[in-house]
């Protein structure tokens, strides 16, 4: 890991996924150049903000001119290791485990979820958008037979700590947690909380308290 | 709307719901007093923000005691209005939009999805989680007859925007996108956008660049 991507400040680094997403798009259609505010019309965030964090990485925009697209391509391909593919678990094949297993993860990444668990003896042997459904007491094989390094935790909130006990016993660094409970894993561990309900209040108090129209996301 | 309210910082107010949840919990559970590392422990939040969250709303804790759970009990149910209820609409009732009808949203907080909308007629008539599925042909007359502020967005993404502009042209005022389209609306409409794919990329790229020790999320 470079000095210089330790500087990108982790509000940056959140952003770098979606303007990769963009700029994929861009190059697709044929575009050589594209300006901060067309940047900004496309992924919703502030002009002065992507100026900003492009800065950090050394990308300079010209005056009337923009960025160029090719540069910028190659920039968040590289930054975003692109070429090497992260191996994915989902925990709980129920109606939020199926919509992420339908939703076509590849598509503009290198994440990929290739094996699924649940406790439904139902659902053993099947395959949900081609990746196949595993019984949970078969965790800790298949977790090691296809080296995951990160889980998708869709499951009640009640068996979610027991379940991640067993994901930190495994060889898994990361864990995208969308069950309401907040867990308990070792410093070594990086999980990502989101909470579908805090979601849906923190947008009703912004509703309620700030005026849209000065707000940048 | 105060000018002490308006004074709280964004990131602030985005971890207003989470603090409130687990205060709910604590009151729940008998408890008079909790310390910032208590709170820090429970929230996974590090105890220096939560400080400094604190203090923008007076909550000043003593030293050796903590805080008292009455009093933040009381400011956050006043801050995040939990007296008044806000309706919520679900647009599309795939997995993704049955997860969210079989979630409980009123469990801890003042919102509720009171009405569903799909193009398959198959659901029409149907009631999930208690909430009454209609035509998408109907939109508008449901948001309006149930005074709809907020909507949920659990559409294919080429016909997010269609129906976007379609609540916009009624009095919805907030929006959940889970769609990986970004959405145009004018800046009196509020967007927040959850991107699944986005945030499994984020999750990935903060495993390869970042120590996890050393990272509040």
């Amino acid at each position: 890991m470079s000095n210089e991507t330790m500087k990108i400040p982790q509000a940056t680094a959140k952003r770098l996924p979606l303007y990769y997403r963009f700029i994929q798009n861009l190059y697709a259609s044929g575009k050589q150049r594209v300006s901060s505010a067309e940047l900004s019309e496309a992924v919703k965030v502030d002009s002065a903000t992507i100026r900003r964090d492009f800065s950090y990485f050394g990308a300079l925009g010209k005056k009337g001119y923009g960025y160029n697209v090719n540069y910028l391509l190659t920039f968040f391909r590289k930054t975003l290791d692109q070429d090497e593919l992260t191996k994915v678990a989902l925990i709980g094949v129920g109606n939020l485990g199926t919509a992420f297993l339908n939703y076509n993860f590849l598509k503009n990444n290198n994440t990929k979820i290739t094996c699924a668990f649940d406790v439904d003896p139902n659902k053993m042997g099947t395959t949900i958008g081609d990746v196949p459904v595993y019984h949970m007491d078969d965790l800790e094989k298949y977790l090691a037979e296809e080296d995951i390094q990160v889980a998708i935790l869709t499951i009640p909130a009640p068996v979610a700590q027991i379940i991640t006990d067993r994901l930190v016993q495994s060889e898994v660094k990361g864990i995208l947690n969308f069950t309401p409970a907040r867990l308990n894993v070792p410093s070594t561990i990086r999980i990502h909380h989101i909470d579908l309900a805090v979601e849906l209040q923190s947008l009703v108090y912004f509703l309620k308290h700030y005026p849209t129209a000065d707000i940048a996301e």
